[in-house]
């Protein structure tokens, strides 16, 4: 097992840290998109896509990092495979509050929120298991119940799916609503995706 | 040429045998859901997911194996990049059995059997093919015939999809079909996903 | 810094100049399908198709000779992700020309016209800058402006998701142009892709 506590190693972590907070503030802004009116959300949404960027700020510092280093905590393709699937969770948020806006979609499905509420605890638990991932240490739990929640999501999703088509008449708000639990459940896809990277590193780390 | 055959290198070839065992009963379902009426379709689509899990039971091993074992019988990534499309070739097909049922589509247009005539031939060949991964030899007409089956399907998916607009008036039966004739189309270009990389690793080992 | 002028090491750029090519002939073909009537669109289209096989057998022929090469002129990933970036570019392009066609579309709105004036002037810089990633100079122009056009592109796009469902009435007519919009922009976010990966490149070569 490679030594790892010195600061060279750590800012990695320091940066997916970071990345983990935006996923945080992100996911809150979503859940307040859902709640506000129409002019709100169009604020909402700004805001969310200003924590995008900052996100991506901080991937692109740590794929230069990992072009600089020679010696790296984790294997390379490791923090590479950690960055770009946090990079996917963030992207996934963002496009739903953006559809939600550009689509003038008005008041959504109730299970929506359900679905928005798996994505804020997915990037709270995210958050919360970030410290951890420079010792890999007890791990276990986060993978386990990010994976409860992206199953427990599904669901939601297959029944939003069935219920749009019974109850909506509407062609466009079909499509639209379509679109926007798509990029629901495809953020939730990336957080369980995120979470068995960081279970197979653990694995090998171990 | 690394030295292939002991029990412990094989195993890896064993797992993906069995998850090329999954594909053959999985498309074989498939049909089965074309043919059958709602009711029984719903229990056909609850036992392909039964197989996509089994599926996924055997990746998740192979993964495991990979992370364990210091000396692999082919480079590590090209093990890890035959599970993830072989991973791939399984979730279309549940995908696409799983809409079946879920947009309650009733009966299929013609073309639909043919694409998933074609998915279960891929199935069957891949499944023939996976004993000679092993030695990565004679794999030469396992991919050629996988690539001619992809030209077919992917004629029938684009007459599939011109007819569905000029043959359809009903926008909610448009986008159900659409999705899930795409979802076959995409089970059909995994397989040939996972037949280009077969061939790029035969003659990368030859 | 490995050596690199040799002609064995050169002859990985030759064939990614080869492909830079395909790309600039393909989004002209792409210009002139907006602009013609259904019939020469079709074999515009076809045109763009042997045009996109051509690239084909150009990325097959560089994997293949990664696979036949120990020493690469740049790491054997970063090779593999720049061919691999470029077929996506290509592919994204035709599929647009293909459902222009099979959709029997008619007029497309003016915007279409801006995305895919873009997508050719990403093609072309794209191959302005193929001779410079033998040595890895001076290409911080190419990416910088390529991340500009995509930008340009994706406000482009959302203006016209916008206006799809605020000007067009018939779901049909909206499900058809939301595909061909959709794979215009996936054009040229793999054409950033392509650009992001050149500079991560760059900066590690450097």
């Amino acid at each position: 097992m490679r030594f790892r506590v010195t600061p060279h190693d750590s800012s990695f972590f320091d940066i997916m840290a970071e990345t983990a907070d935006c996923l945080v503030r992100g996911s809150a802004l979503l859940v307040q998109i859902l709640n506000a009116d129409m002019k709100d959300r169009k604020e909402l949404a700004a805001k969310l896509h200003e924590v995008e960027n900052e996100a991506d700020g901080f991937t692109h510092k740590l794929y230069q990092k990992l072009n600089q280093t020679f010696v790296t905590p984790l294997d390379r393709d490791d923090l590479y495979l950690l960055a770009s699937n946090m990079d996917d969770c963030m992207d996934y948020m963002d496009e739903a509050g953006d559809l939600i806006v550009l689509y003038k979609i008005g008041e959504l499905p109730k299970r929506v929120v359900a679905q928005v509420n798996v994505l804020q605890r997915c990037a709270e638990l995210t958050a919360e298991a970030a410290p951890r991932l420079r010792s890999m240490d007890s791990l276990r739990d986060y993978w386990v119940e990010i994976n409860r929640l992206e199953n427990e999501a599904d669901r939601e999703y297959r029944r939003l799916l069935a219920d749009l088509f019974e109850k909506e008449d509407d062609p466009k708000r079909i499509i639209k609503l379509k679109d926007i639990i798509t990029s629901l459940e495809r953020g939730v896809d990336a957080f369980e995706r995120l979470a068995n990277a960081v279970e197979t590193i653990a694995v090998k780390e171990s």
